[in-house]
């Protein structure tokens, strides 16, 4: 069981920062996805993948798809991940889930396109919540936001289609002086039930 | 930063689990909500469900769900939780989303349906990832599972339609002599790059 001050940094204390600073070295994107990676996803699919804009050329490219609340905060912030998925995540399963070679027969065919959409939002979800704990877990303040255009994201960045945008997330120091107040949560009984 | 010890309890060494023993109590199950809920969702959605089935009754209910090779072993597991999600989410969101009293407008009407199904599946989905987290923090195993069929799940537990099964997750102490050897994970340059 993890520590008080290890519950407050991955979710108790920790909050969705507006303002970064602070720099995010190339050794530290590589420590984080070598966290994030162990998070489980259906048979070891891990349709998850990961874009991160740091150079002024990449961020202008994304600047387009941002909308006016996200924009200022997300030019200026020291790394900004594209959260996306692979549509194909199932050509690695003979390699990434050895114990049935014959996996790979249960994606492949144009009637699995709709089932597959499917897996990989629902994992590569997952992941794009392993990578917010796991930055936070390595010190890192995250700014996940799903308030931009997708489609103008994908036609950027993934034009062969194969790789979808699910969400944003800025990466860097937080500015705790520019969050508001915290919002509340669902209670148990809202959200819960125990049958 | 976490420690060594935490980083291996909540992602390095913590294993999806088979097989299950012990108790799950209720003050271990409202813990386990009560840190996930801080996980962070778009615009504080919260879209995420959980039904925690421990009676025997409410496991035989879900039987007629489970695929062949998760039977037993949920049938098993002192707790099966469902992680599902609401599709009403944002009639909560005047009372979670305070700083904008119209936010609730922008989900509202029969053309906003297609939407808000995929904001309640990716944030749905991104809370499911904290459940399972947060489980492994606070000294739990976890088993997720997506074997299982989602409309038997949703005839037998959520008839009204408002809430959807997303995934299962067994809960309780996992034995370690039940799982296989760990599957590969993809490379830093598979899944990511850097611009």
């Amino acid at each position: 069981m993890l520590d008080d001050k290890a519950l407050d940094t991955i979710f108790r204390q920790a909050r969705t920062q507006n303002a970064f600073s602070g720099t995010v070295s190339d050794a530290q994107l590589r420590a984080l996805y070598d966290l994030m990676k162990w998070g489980p996803t259906t048979m070891n699919t891990q349709p998850g993948r990961i874009v991160f804009l740091r150079s002024k050329e990449a961020k202008e490219r994304l600047r387009p798809a941002l909308s006016p609340g996200n924009l200022d905060k997300t030019m200026a912030a020291p790394v900004t991940a594209i959260i996306a998925y692979d549509l194909m995540f199932y050509e690695n399963l003979p390699r990434v889930f050895p114990f049935r070679p014959d996996a790979i027969k249960g994606f492949q065919g144009e009637e699995k396109k709709a089932g597959n959409q499917v897996v990989a939002f629902r994992n590569g979800s997952l992941q794009g919540a392993y990578f917010i704990i796991a930055a936070r877990a390595l010190g890192l303040d995250t700014g996940p936001m799903s308030g931009f255009d997708n489609a103008k994201v994908d036609a950027a960045f993934f034009p062969d289609g194969r790789w979808k945008s699910n969400f944003l997330c800025n990466l860097g120091t937080g500015d705790p002086s520019k969050i508001f107040a915290r919002s509340p949560r669902l209670a148990f009984d809202e959200a819960c039930r125990i049958e």
